[in-house]
């Protein structure tokens, strides 16, 4: 098995620990009831967008298929569960042969959503799939909120660069996901390596302050990076005193500099000095990168500046104030005895403080306006109007088991691109508004 | 090698890739420049903390020992960056034989730290300490956060039960690292099995609402799982009618019942009355557990609450409004040659936008008044003054290469327990507030 396909850089056996204990004291406790083996419906979905977001990016799917794939319980993690008495003998014993044998349909990744978007839909014997909900939850829930804040940027970045440079600033396994969603959500490229050598991600990266800094003049460090990573290279700028630097870089580079980057100050003004001066010393095709704590809203900020390419770190990968989303994995339905053939009976919490969910299996699809801008999420549990069939936006993911919906990066990426396309324009507003788009349930 | 070191629940060959671009870039220019060799000091420390936040925690240091440990370029990786274009020959060859040899010295674990504080002092030849950027700083800007808003929730919970039960809402390995930060923070308990099973962390869990929908009637859920997990069990009791509920719950469990957790509506106010139905059912022993969207606030306004344990996840996991912290990892000083013995030049970054660092390598102790209580952050590059001798704060982490500072993870936390109370009474404020003591630079 190549543990490549959890979203490592290295070989994993297996991602059944990602999990909470509860999943096993339900499987233990329906086991010996009786009621394991119901067939049931899980659905994900959300019940809100993060406060003041128009649309919500679906993410971290492909990263799912591979999770459930590998969900399996090996000789030392039975042991573990043993020895801590986390399971009895019984349930040890049907985890050992566990594998999920299901279902699951969901919306495609770089799909758009929206609050009760039924985002995944897993299907099986209650016991195959109440073990899935905190796997796929993580994954789906930092994966989306990374993704929609990419695609805030890409907006507000229009055709320019953007360059995920935010592995230091969370986990750094966190980080390689990260940069997968932001590619989906539109950024061009990473400087994590680990996300280059699993996703074939392109990476780029030259130098940071501390090379300068080695070095015993700022032009000494420029000719020494110059000399290694040649004229198309990507100078630093900013360590000393820009207009020096900028000249320095031009003398050691020639006009044939491919790049300046610019890390502190304030970037419009700086920017705008830095390409009149670049523009006078001759090195017209040198392009200026800024970075700095940027934003959605910096970017724009910037929009009129003469930047070429943005690096974005830190408010990337927490979501750009929203870290999570707030994705449940919710039973929606499930048989009356655990017969084959039972029939389904929608089930739901009814309880306190307006946690309420919609009971029975759904299928969603987006009713498009005449001009074919979408125009309301539907939602159903009955039979989908006639006119609705071509716009369903569950696809089937797996199927008795068997992974049949993974794709290349590179097709959710473009996904989402057309998907926000089609949304009303007021969707790339970055001020805070309500979801685009009303949720109908019929 | 056992990468479950790296934290994760599965073997892991290397650390190596968790790297930015540029470090790779600078390391090949000076190599070839001559510079590779010059001996380096670097720092992590932040500017700030999170607005409003009172003291920073200390957490990761285990981990980077760890990843220090596991940072080798394997030969899957070296063909990748060979193939990629990433690096010359001469660089990958280099890389081959990588292994860190400098030292490490740092804020012990669990420790509390203060804008400015060197959280962590890397030394050794330029090269080799270069590449370590990323991934110590993803692991301490992470595991940092989470611990702080860990403290915050500690402080705010007395004495009462924490439980971490977040890793549906953050990345899955980032999850297990939330739970290792939270148990430093204060937390008792954690319901993510990867955490149990890599850190020991006491794992709990019982039932979901899925398991109450999954029955026929609630009554028939609580008997399940009494009869598989026993009286001492958690019945949840908020998936219809929180008052039937818990009649239910003390018919089938007996007053031995070990708990009742509510997971909606207005905590205090249900806490009440379940507690008042409880005691008149006879079921005085019986606790109650409340989860639902916790934070520090709300477990503080929880306080006169009958409430024996709080299950917290999104805010927890999420760092509470603080999801990274901003430490980052300097050049503070390097020697003017690559000559062995060559003197140490301080260095500093001197541009815009207030980015200032003060350069030399340093030290730092913790000034106490006549009371005992924590007075002064006091850090300086030069002699270190005979007062404050014993009260240093780095302590020897990897001597030559060799990892000389590995604990066990309760060493980490009783240190926050008593480096916290040594702080001002202040410090557990929850509202807005400065760092609850100064630093001094001499």
């Amino acid at each position: 098995m190549n543990g490549g396909d959890l979203g490592l850089p290295v070989d994993v056996p297996s991602t059944a620990l990602f999990t909470d204990q509860y999943e096993l004291t339900m499987l233990q406790a329906a086991l010996r009831g009786g009621t394991a083996d119901r067939r049931s419906v899980f659905e994900v979905f959300t019940r809100r967008l993060p406060p003041g977001r128009r649309y919500g990016v679906v993410a971290g799917t492909g990263r799912v298929l591979d999770a459930v794939e590998n969900f399996r319980f090996d000789p030392a993690v039975l042991a573990f569960l043993r020895e801590r008495d986390i399971v009895d003998e019984r349930t040890a014993d049907w985890l050992a042969d566990y594998r999920f044998r299901g279902s699951v349909w969901g919306y495609p990744e770089g799909e758009v959503y929206f609050p009760g978007s039924p985002i995944l839909r897993v299907e099986g014997s209650f016991a195959e799939c109440v073990l899935l909900e905190t796997v796929v939850l993580s994954i789906l829930n930092h994966d989306s909120a990374i993704a929609a804040a990419a695609s805030r940027m890409s907006a507000a970045a229009g055709g320019r660069g953007l360059i995920e440079m935010g592995a230091r600033r969370t986990h750094e396994l966190a980080a390689v996901a990260a940069s997968r969603a932001a590619y989906i959500g539109g950024f061009q490229s990473t400087s994590d390596l680990a996300a280059g050598f699993r996703y074939g991600i392109p990476t780029v990266g030259t130098s940071a302050h501390a090379f300068t800094l080695l070095h015993d003049t700022e032009r000494d460090a420029f000719q020494a990076q110059v000399e290694s990573l040649g004229r198309g290279t990507t100078l630093l700028v900013d360590t000393y005193d820009v207009a020096e630097a900028v000249r320095t870089a031009v003398e050691v580079a020639g006009t044939e500099l491919g790049a300046v980057r610019i890390d502190s100050g304030d970037l419009l003004l700086v920017a705008h000095r830095v390409r009149q001066q670049l523009d006078e010393l001759g090195a017209k095709d040198t392009r200026i990168v800024v970075t700095s704590d940027l934003d959605e809203y910096a970017i724009a900020s910037l929009a009129a500046a003469p930047v070429d390419a943005y690096g974005v770190g830190t408010q990337l990968v927490t979501g750009s104030g929203h870290p999570t989303c707030s994705m449940v994995y919710k039973l929606v339905a499930r048989a009356e005895s655990a017969d084959e053939g039972a029939p389904l009976v929608p089930v739901a919490k009814k309880s306190l403080g307006g946690k309420l969910s919609v009971g029975g299996r759904k299928w969603a699809a987006r009713r498009l306006d005449a001009e074919g801008a979408a125009e309301a999420e539907v939602i159903g549990t009955g039979p989908v109007p006639p006119e609705l069939a071509d716009r369903q936006l569950l696809v089937e993911l797996v199927r008795h088991g068997e992974v049949v919906g993974r794709e290349p990066l590179d097709t959710a990426r473009d996904r989402h691109t057309r998907a926000r396309a089609a949304l009303p324009m007021s969707a790339l507003q970055l001020s805070r508004g309500e979801p685009v788009i009303a949720t109908e349930y019929v």
